[in-house]
């Protein structure tokens, strides 16, 4: 029995080690159309500053890894261009076919728009990093536009104010993180331009760029061009669409990472936020479930993080306004306390909590500051899964010392406040 | 309609504050014994290192702020002697009489073995840290013994090493932090003897102590006398017992913070584990039901956190002994994984899960590293709070970003291998 997985990144290769810890018996090779596979691609920012110096240090395993530890075959520079699913064989680019008796599509996403010129930059594979450290290095530019203000957008300027590059950033959509959330969007900008990034958001009047260095940042696309060709769904997001299991419509046939959608699990609808660790997630139960297993992977709250020139931004859940277009009925306060006891150094920390005035069930949160946003983020996260009420949510026995948390936790301190308004 | 409390620390101030939050009208009288009030203990550790330079940072109000901001009275140096509940009335040391319609008793702890001799200390009130540190100023001493290794203890030797100070830590229980966790004792062992403290834990045969200086941190018990004496019923754990409105055996007399007990919400009995963070919550809910609310504390699930010379220990929940002995058929599993990714300079950091094999619900955990920790605990307790299962547990949508977690963060590692178990 063969499982044949395209694509040799997070979800691909975690489909592909789940499976052969569940099964040491099944035959699995992976298919990966570039040179390069287990690549971590969110370490991409930190190469380009040079925190990360070498490019080896991103990528976590190699092809010889997988066969010698694993019993794996990893194929690199083998692009799959059709899958033919009534012969279960999908056909390469060298016109080689491989037959497969279950198929994991771990095909990713790639950028909106693509980088064309020289001077101009995407930040999605290795070789695009290594491309924009040695301009940098060789050209010094000193002035960059970068377009698109998510995540990659937020921490290539940051990556480029280390170098000491001057940034404009601009966005047509006027909210960064692509997030209806006017306070986190006026926060970060403010933060933005004390470190002396130009910003022009809601920007419609086409972009401005610059003759040096452009970095396009406008978001990425699914790569399901060669699922669809092979009669596979794709959901509502226009991602390939999977149930709890990761299977497609296809019997035998999974679905995982970039490529795939979702379900939101506050929102209850399916939903398409290509990230890393939700990649490696999807993965490994659509590995598990192709070795014969039964996992589900039930979804996702939207959690994500980013450091903008020090200053850690975080989101999960629904903003205010999100909910609003979800047919939701939010509430919402925000509060800023301190990251630890004032006499112990605390540190400014803004907690926005969302509730739904109905039904009291937390929605979401928005969470800047310097130090300890990550671990609150990840507690509203942790309430989310479970649609905790407010009411439950602000009694949470969270630890406290001096040197963790102030005696009442920011999040705690805005759930108090959130609840004045229901 | 006059609302006394007894008792100006957390938990007193706290449920005056709230109750005139919710009832401006209100007479609001706090009455406490010592000369100071709202004053934050937990920071004594580090008043007593020095990076808490003036005792003054350590209290957060005055009455004088009290009066004028809030409208509420509190007498320093007013200490209750007798409840007369038929009479609505309580008797000073004074002879004074002040009269109540609701009344709050927060009457906290105290150590279980007094400091007796100008060399001993305790860690407990205000004087307690002023007197240690101008100690440890004019007589420099050289060795010291801490005796008790729970929180205070451990913050005490961590902050006598800070001075320069030798240390030996014992105490007659084999455990630090009287949680029953061999793993967790071993590294906190380790880590202290890597900086010099001398151990002798399960040290029944008397204790060693030195000339020079003892810190006598043997833990607290209950001020539940005058309480008792007034007709109010205690609990199984010693503490006055009160039900989720905080209200005890009399109508209208509420106890919260260290003096009270609460429920453990992981094992569904009464426990008693006094931290600030505690009572500042029980204040909150008795001032809010004193002053004609209707709120509840539901309980803990046993959260804390303490720092060791730099390394972060956390607990929550039950550990597996702990399980056992609640008649819970607890199975665990511990990873050591990283704080962050590798290539970001990620720090050791290990968790241990506990989750009940019948039921797979999750039941506890202990983390210990120099980085991250506190959020990860907090993941946990929250979960702890749902009752969530292992399952859900390991599918949690967590932040990932390489400046605050790896790819899989190190407590769904945790969860995979505790899955194994299962």
């Amino acid at each position: 029995l063969r499982l044949l997985v395209i694509g040799g990144t997070a979800a691909g290769l975690s489909a592909a080690a789940r499976a052969r810890r569940l099964d040491p018996a099944l035959e699995i090779v992976v298919l990966e159309k570039g040179e390069v596979v287990s690549f971590g691609a969110c370490g991409l920012p930190y190469f380009v500053e040079g925190r990360v110096r070498e490019p080896e240090q991103l990528t976590v395993y190699t092809p010889e890894y997988f066969r010698r530890e694993r019993n794996i075959t990893v194929r690199a520079g083998a692009e799959v261009v059709s899958i033919a699913h009534g012969r279960r064989e999908v056909q390469l680019r060298s016109g080689e076919r491989v037959h497969y008796d279950r198929l994991v599509i771990s095909t990713g996403a790639r950028p909106v728009e693509p980088a064309a010129r020289p001077n101009e930059f995407n930040l999605h594979t290795l070789a695009d990093g290594k491309r924009l450290r040695q301009f940098l290095t060789e050209q010094q530019p000193r002035h960059a536009t970068v377009i698109g203000a998510g995540y990659i957008g937020l921490e290539a300027a940051t990556a480029l104010r280390a170098h000491g590059v001057q940034v404009l950033l601009c966005d047509r959509n006027p909210h960064i993180l692509h997030r209806d959330d006017p306070e986190l969007t006026a926060a970060v900008c403010k933060h933005l331009e004390h470190f002396h990034v130009e910003l022009r958001l809601g920007c419609t009047d086409g972009m401005p760029d610059t003759d040096e260095l452009v970095i396009r940042a406008q978001g990425l696309r699914p790569n399901v061009e060669l699922a669809a060709d092979g009669g596979i769904e794709r959901g509502r997001t226009g991602a390939i669409r999977v149930d709890e299991r990761m299977e497609t419509n296809l019997p035998g046939v999974f679905a995982a990472g970039d490529c795939a959608e979702t379900m939101h699990l506050v929102t209850g609808r399916p939903t398409w936020i290509p990230l890393g660790t939700t990649a490696n997630k999807m993965g490994r139960v659509a590995g598990a479930n192709a070795a014969g297993a039964r996992e589900r992977f039930p979804g996702i709250v939207g959690t994500a993080i980013v450091s903008v020139c020090g200053l850690a931004v975080g989101v999960t859940g629904l903003s205010a306004a999100q909910a609003r277009a979800a047919g939701l009925q939010p509430v919402s306060a925000r509060i800023t306390s301190v990251d630890r006891p004032r006499y112990f150094f605390g540190k400014p920390i803004t907690v926005e909590l969302v509730a739904d005035r109905t039904t009291s069930r937390l929605l979401g949160a928005s969470i800047w500051g310097e130090e300890g946003v990550a671990g609150r983020l990840n507690v509203v996260a942790t309430a989310l899964h479970s649609r905790m009420r407010l009411e439950d949510f602000a009694g949470l026995d969270l630890c406290y010392a001096p040197p963790f948390a102030p005696v009442w936790d920011p999040v705690l301190v805005a759930a108090q406040q959130l609840q004045k308004s229901l």
